[in-house]
């Protein structure tokens, strides 16, 4: 395993890359998806099953965490990987997207936020510095910094000040992350800066002069639809390194990852897999599958006879379809796995694609595909 | 594999029975618990940690699987076996208790029921002819004949009209089950009659008299206690030939399980151990345990590390507490598994007990370990 963190870019084909980061925990093969473990679990899910559709890192919810069980109670129980059964790497995020998406009566200055629990109300002070104690108490492999998400569309100088506030933050995230952080854990930095190419470039390039490991595009996939996003990527992207890796947070769409992948980016996180899944819509190479829909009730086919994942291969769509009308665990189970199982694929087949020298052809026909 | 349902006795300790019913489908092993898969699926688990537990033959709900996703559509995709990929044996339920206390508008006369689904109001008509051709099309190896389960305490009156209404359908359900039944499936009647000891004499000596390949006590477990349903069974068991195996229906705890074995019972059916964990709460080989409470909120213990369930031997009771406490579906998952296993290790443990001529010794001591 490796001692430090590193990223090293194995093949380019156009700007989509395929790249490799090493960690002390393991490795992420790039382009990665990064099944998200909200609450220390990837829903409906055993871990097992994440690691054996090809998972190599998952994401944990600071937010979540820090409410229940706690960071500290975490720390004490030996991290969130002893915690979760989880002994691969794992981003968190900063909790600041959900403080904002989730919490009751937030206040941001200067200094931080303060908010209230949506689960018991309890108070909290989220700072910086605290996003990255709690990350560090996980004992968080890739960790974020605390940043200001915007809404979308947003007026020029608010994108302006929550961008600016978030380079500040950026600075004092890093601070208290040298003081604590365990050798070959991550600090990423994330450009904010709306929908404007100015400030979006602004706030890469003064992300760059830190000098931090990895860079997120955040901010994005928030209502301002897919050319939109595309467009603002495309203009952020070519000011990031192309020797560290690129994390466009919460997307996407397999046609949003696909585009993404083309113009560049690394990693990915989503809930869509797993929330899709628990109601009853998947994700197959042939395009999305409503499995409530009264077609399926009398079909004896699988969804996937190809697929490496048995629940996609070994399951009539007749039963998934019982189990979704019928409100059963297993088939948010079943479905959650299909899910996550097909993201792994894809990214795999990207990852390959990027290797032979073929992502655009590829590209092409597999957006015809699973868009039709 | 057995052409025919047979049953062997292969052991007795004072009224305790080891035995082994051989079906076309596969053994099972007795006194054996069903897990319930009452429509199609065990919840919250996979079929192959059902039988990677031990399970020989589940249980399912022929009410449920009725009105969804209906008998004839079970029949046309394989029947139930092929449907919710379980190719082991299944008993199913006449379908009678669970119109009596789930549907609407019920209205019994001697015919049969007419009932509403509690779903979606649609009409029904459950008769004991009716409810045997349900369970040919469900492909059931275990047929149950449809009964009238009276509530208790009840009018001896009430429990003599219901017994005997029984004991005909009774009749009407060997008629058509003869009629239509494939090799090496099998009926069992239902002994009724209340808490009344000439009545269940009555109801088991009829049914004895019409030679069914096993028998099923009814209407116990349904508010008497289990002292008076102890008495009960010790009043109906010497009047069911010890050559056949006898079924006490929806029950129950471990003790209940354990004290009813000791008085001759073989097999068993209950919500019990999934319903139990979907709430958090587990049985142990040391008493049960409400994981949400508190007091496991650091416990970094797994709930049993002598358990060959990995949901018992693994996960530690922090954990488990974190997800119960957070409404996970993982929470539900591995709790639902852990005492599906020890339902199972219960069963595997009495009937070493018996084969080892120590059932009673083996009876006292668990009793006190999972009772204090």
């Amino acid at each position: 395993m490796a001692e430090n963190f590193s990223f090293k870019l194995l093949a380019t084909d156009g700007n989509a890359r395929r790249g490799l980061v090493s960690m002390p925990r393991g490795e992420i093969r790039t382009p990665a998806f990064m099944p998200v473990g909200t609450g220390g679990t990837v829903k409906a899910m055993y871990m097992d099953q994440v690691r054996g559709v090809g998972a190599d890192i998952i994401l944990g919810n600071t937010y979540h965490l820090m409410l229940r069980p706690g960071a500290e109670r975490v720390a004490r129980l030996g991290g969130l990987h002893e915690f979760a059964r989880w002994p691969y790497p794992i981003l968190t995020d900063s909790g600041g997207f959900q403080v904002m998406s989730l919490s009751k009566l937030r206040k941001l200055t200067e200094q931080g936020v303060t908010f209230r629990s949506h689960i018991d109300g309890a108070p909290y002070e989220m700072s910086p510095e605290r996003s990255i104690e709690i990350q560090g108490l996980l004992d968080s492999d890739i960790q974020m910094q605390l940043d200001e998400c915007i809404e979308l569309p947003a007026e020029r100088r608010e994108a302006e000040r929550a961008m600016e506030l978030s380079l500040r933050w950026a600075e004092r995230a890093q601070r208290r992350f040298a003081e604590q952080a365990a050798p070959g854990q991550a600090l990423f930095g994330i450009v904010q800066g709306g929908v404007d190419p100015e400030l979006r470039r602004r706030s890469a390039d003064a992300l760059v002069g830190m000098d931090l490991p990895g860079y997120a595009v955040g901010g994005l996939a928030v209502g301002e639809g897919q050319e939109m996003m595309l467009r603002t990527l495309e203009g952020v992207l070519p000011h990031l390194p192309s020797h560290k890796p690129r994390y466009l947070m919460g997307v996407g769409t397999p046609s949003d990852l696909i585009k993404s992948v083309q113009r560049g980016v690394d990693m990915f996180d989503c809930v869509m897999p797993t929330r899709n899944g628990r109601h009853g819509l998947v994700f197959t190479w042939n395009g999305k599958v409503n499995l409530r829909n009264a077609m399926h009730a009398e079909d004896a086919s699988p969804l996937d006879p190809e697929s490496s994942c048995p629940a996609a291969r070994d399951y009539s769509r007749a039963y998934l379809h019982h189990l979704v009308r019928s409100g059963e665990y297993l088939g948010a189970m079943l479905l959650s796995w299909v899910n996550t199982a097909f993201y792994q694929e894809l990214m795999a087949a990207m990852r390959l694609a990027i290797a032979e020298g073929r992502f655009s052809t590829w590209a092409e026909e597999t957006l015809s595909r699973i868009e039709r």
